[in-house]
């Protein structure tokens, strides 16, 4: 049953005052945000997120790799908790919507469900999670994954150092967090995780949609290939003596691209980056490398598809006689949200007569790290132009408050509902 | 018909010892010879092939860009000259026979014309061209281009930087060149030029032949392509959504090699550079550059090749709504080589018993300069594994001695023997 939700002007306009103001901590010199993890603009931002949560009457506390929780203790403050936020990180020169909208429509619909029907039955805990984007140190869900018990923050950290050579374990302390007096980060106690976000892609914007609903969020994987002909003069060397790199790496990059066509939705592949060498106009390139970035929601059809793209991409190389040389470097399997969440969102969207869709997330997020401890789920809202990690990203303010009217009415079945279990 | 020839053993050693010897005028720090026009490596290498013209009973002169000329007078001296010889300067880090060769030959089979025959009928001069590779100025075949009036040292070269920012004209003067009295650089009494050249590819090799006779220096094309597309999330953009501006330019470098393929030799086209933007594995390329060279020795076919392949880079382009641009930035004719000439090196070769192939030259040289002023001709040895501009630059002693041979052979008929016109 769908409570009374918030009025949606009052929604946007909220939302977007407070990404306003969270956009202003950024150490960025350009238009864009830039808010890296433990730098000093981060430290404010969850300062300032800490203050506006307990203004309005969350108890807040840090976890020892700077988690930010406010927390609506409930009538059982045993039960299990109910979750929702995003990260508080950025990218360099990001805009403000990825990861704060997902932090500022939790404190939003939170702040009105304890306005509108007071003290829920179980917990209900807004998360600013410190890290998920990987742009300051080599590692990505640091804050989720310190959460769930991906990463421990007392043994990751003293190897992973940032441009300057800082290390995060050092960039932590600095920070005021990593200390055995600060407690766990490590959460046994939820009950669900329900992440809004941006989409990050242009499908609902085309499509028409006003909130997606994820099913899955994709497996990833990742591999360089070289290819090694010989480099030669491109005037005295005829066409079929050659032993060109860039022309094998470039008949991969469109037999990559017409398989995935060939396969369909939701499989993607990329081929984001190449370098030739000598990389000169007047020399048969010797040497190319490039990068495959395939995903799909399926394991086995991922698997099935690598299997496919690298075996082609062998082919091709020994037709043309050129040396090969594959190294996969990044596979994380597809995580399926919570089938019962999804139909809840579901039903919420038909309820709200919202133009929906059940959709793949192509992206990862912070809720992929939640399954194994908690029933997670993923809302998403559209992204003008599908444009992301730059100061273009952009979400007008009404979908900003659609997607809040639909958290809400999550939480509130989760945390406000009576249970019959 | 063929005079006395030198004995192969004895110009084997004769020019491998001079070559060695040039190649100890380098700046580089490697293994492989740097001789940049106007540097002191080339200042000492001319001074030493001077002091070697000089020694062999050779009148030497450098004109006012620093060409070397040694001449043996002849009986007639006022009749048109004929001239041999290369360019004297590498590129970075060479090997020691791209142009070094040439010269090297012409003062061997000079010198053993005169012991053996003589003063000839008519002048004959070996020259050792100033620059020719474009490596330290971005210009090429400053030697040639100014005996040969394409460039005039008065008017050209102030505008010319090195990496340094030192103009042409800078270092030309502070080399010693480029005086009012050193007189014309152009010249207007060649009869014929003829050019000893290392093949610098791996036809002659591959079909077990030790003399190339060119019968047409290529024409050539270069074009600067851009694609832009747009730069989206490599996972969130679904395939059908995607404008890849790195999957068209691998289109187009798979379509232009097929195209070469099929309209087969003398054509070549290369894309030897690419650069694709933001170049990150998880981002689809926004943007793509790349270059393209095209040659052929048919004026008519080259353009026509150029005009189909050009066609064929908008259509895909488009196809994938992809802007795209196409400049051109560099254009030569072919240069077919003196019918006359190219039949006497065959017949020498013939009478000789050299296994011998009539070829284009897929690369530049000094000799395409020449046709505006007299016939010209341009002889190849063959490059072991087709390697050029590298350290790795070999051919045998015995190819090189065979080169000479064909070279003294037409010399001769050049410059000795009396002339019925």
């Amino acid at each position: 049953m769908i409570p009374n939700l918030p009025e949606p002007n009052d929604t946007a306009l909220e939302l977007t005052r407070m990404l306003d103001e969270l956009a202003t901590y950024s150490d960025g010199s350009d238009s864009g945000v830039t808010r890296l993890l433990y730098s000093a603009s981060w430290l404010q931002a969850q300062r300032f997120l800490a203050r506006r949560m307990a203004e309005s009457g969350l108890a807040t506390r840090f976890d020892p790799v700077g988690n930010l929780y406010g927390r609506l203790p409930g009538r059982h403050p045993d039960a299990p908790v109910v979750l929702t936020g995003s990260h508080v990180d950025t990218v360099r020169s990001a805009g403000k919507y990825d990861g704060a909208y997902g932090i500022v429509s939790g404190m939003a619909a939170v702040s009105y469900l304890k306005r509108t029907y007071g003290d829920p039955i179980r917990p209900i805990e807004v998360v600013s999670f410190a890290e998920e984007e990987g742009s300051r140190f080599p590692i990505a869900y640091w804050g989720s994954g310190n959460a769930t018990g991906l990463y421990d923050w007392r043994r990751d950290g003293e190897d992973l150092l940032d441009e300057e050579g800082v290390s995060l374990r050092e960039a932590m302390r600095a920070s005021g967090f990593g200390g055995e007096s600060q407690g766990e980060s490590r959460r046994s106690d939820l009950a669900a995780f329900v992440e809004l976000h941006i989409e990050q892609g242009m499908v609902l914007e085309r499509m028409d949609k006003r909130i997606g609903i994820v099913e899955t969020i994709v497996g990833q994987r990742r591999y360089a290939i070289g290819f090694e002909g010989a480099a030669n003069h491109a005037g005295t060397t005829p066409m079929t003596m050659r032993q060109d790199a860039l022309a094998g790496a470039a008949e991969a990059v469109v037999k990559l691209e017409a398989l995935a066509a060939q396969w369909g939705e939701p499989l993607v592949a990329t081929v984001g980056k190449i370098e030739a060498s000598p990389n000169t106009p007047n020399v048969i390139p010797g040497n190319a490398e490039f990068t495959v970035d395939i995903r799909h929601a399926d394991e086995w059809k991922l698997n099935a598809f690598c299997e496919l793209a690298m075996s082609e991409i062998e082919r091709i190389a020994l037709r043309r006689r050129l040396r090969h040389k594959i190294t996969p470097w990044l596979s994380t399997k597809p995580v399926p949200m919570s089938p019962a969440l999804t139909r809840s969102a579901e039903r919420i969207c038909q309820e709200l007569v919202l133009p929906y869709r059940r959709m793949v997330s192509g992206a990862g997020h912070d809720a992929q790290l939640l399954p194994p401890l908690c029933q997670a789920a993923m809302i998403f809202v559209p992204s003008k132009a599908g444009i992301s990690h730059s100061p273009n990203e952009y979400t007008a303010p009404d979908l900003l408050a659609d997607g809040v009217r639909v958290l809400t009415a999550m939480l509130y079945e989760l945390a406000y509902e009576e249970r019959t279990t």
